[in-house]
């Protein structure tokens, strides 16, 4: 992905911070986004406090955000991301959006993935921004790892599905910044419903295992 | 997972082939099961010739192979596989049944994940025979990668998913036959609706890259 303004709507989070200081520190103009405009410049403070004064990130809230940026990252909790994606429908159309979002349960027998009427949370926004182009990605990546990282998350990939090719190429080499390759084309955009619940699996085995997984793909030729 | 009787129903198509010449390569008493007997003697000879005769692999009907067996691995196409598993329930009763099925769609899309009423095809067996211990794994090998592997499938992970800890772990062992190294154990059963329909991106993974791709699963202690 040649130099973008990237708005990363839920950049508060752990989830969405760490992905924001991999873009940041790859030189990528950065707008934190939050419902909180406040929040968003704090966690923005954040990241140039760890990476360095000159790069370029600023926080404002979910909708001056996406108005400021050319692709945009939606990464905040499934619940209520129908209501903040409808909200937010009239600004994020004709933009790229990355669909982060992961919609998980949790029990007593550990994580696991919901039923999403749409499919998936991809497909959920595909709906509601039907003029935007939805792209998924960035769903197994631990917060924790990307946010320790001093540079690129090597032993894992960013599996990467949508409809658009151009798009899925601007994504793919926007994974690059975090991983060190490209992202993996895993298909059209229904493909979604595969990869966001497979975070439910990484989970499990986090716990399981007592460690931060994450997947790669073999076989993918360099 | 200590040397053993395993029947692979199913173990005359390109998969379950591909693991029983694994298995039986391993030190493991393999037997093919087929809706015909000939058929599955015919693929235990493939193996015995690829292997050497000193293997001990046969063919039976899918019902002799369940019975000789105290392990069984279900490696058929969804199509038909509820009544398959129902008609072989009396004789799965009591046994570790591993599934290892894929409930895929294909258009001109691409390969998806069909729905499934029970939630996946693991969870379907758990259902159909609820006296056998269920764990899906093994869903994401590629068929020829199995067969033409004269060693181990170093760079992939085996996921297992159970709601019993010890078959998960006599799977994990057996998994090491084919990867080098134990299954991962990825949660509960109901996980198995994450794992099977992953095989989908894999399979536009290999159409888009013209490959072979396989899972991996980085941050597990060696």
């Amino acid at each position: 992905m040649d130099s973008h303004t990237i708005a990363v709507v839920g950049g508060t989070g752990p989830q969405g911070k760490g992905l924001a200081l991999h873009f940041a520190r790859a030189g990528h103009k950065v707008v934190i986004g939050s419902r909180s405009a406040g929040r968003a410049e704090e966690a923005a403070a954040e990241i140039r406090a760890r990476v360095g004064s000159a790069v370029d990130v600023l926080g404002l809230d979910n909708k001056g955000a996406v108005e400021a940026a050319d692709a945009v990252l939606i990464v905040v909790p499934w619940d209520g991301h129908e209501e903040l994606v409808a909200a937010l429908a009239p600004v994020l159309a004709g933009k790229l959006v990355i669909s982060c979002v992961n919609p998980l349960g949790f029990d007593k027998r550990g994580a696991y993935g919901l039923d999403v009427e749409d499919g998936s949370a991809a497909e959920q926004t595909q709906r509601l921004v039907p003029d935007a182009v939805v792209v998924g990605a960035f769903h197994h990546l631990s917060a924790v790892s990307l946010w320790e990282a001093e540079g690129p998350l090597g032993h894992e990939d960013v599996l990467v599905v949508g409809d658009d090719r151009d798009a899925k190429e601007k994504v793919a080499a926007l994974a690059a910044t975090i991983t060190g390759r490209p992202g993996i084309d895993g298909g059209v955009l229904r493909l979604a419903r595969q990869l966001e619940p497979l975070t439910a699996v990484l989970i499990n085995i986090n716990r399981r295992y007592k460690t931060r997984s994450g997947v790669s793909v073999s076989g993918i030729p360099a």
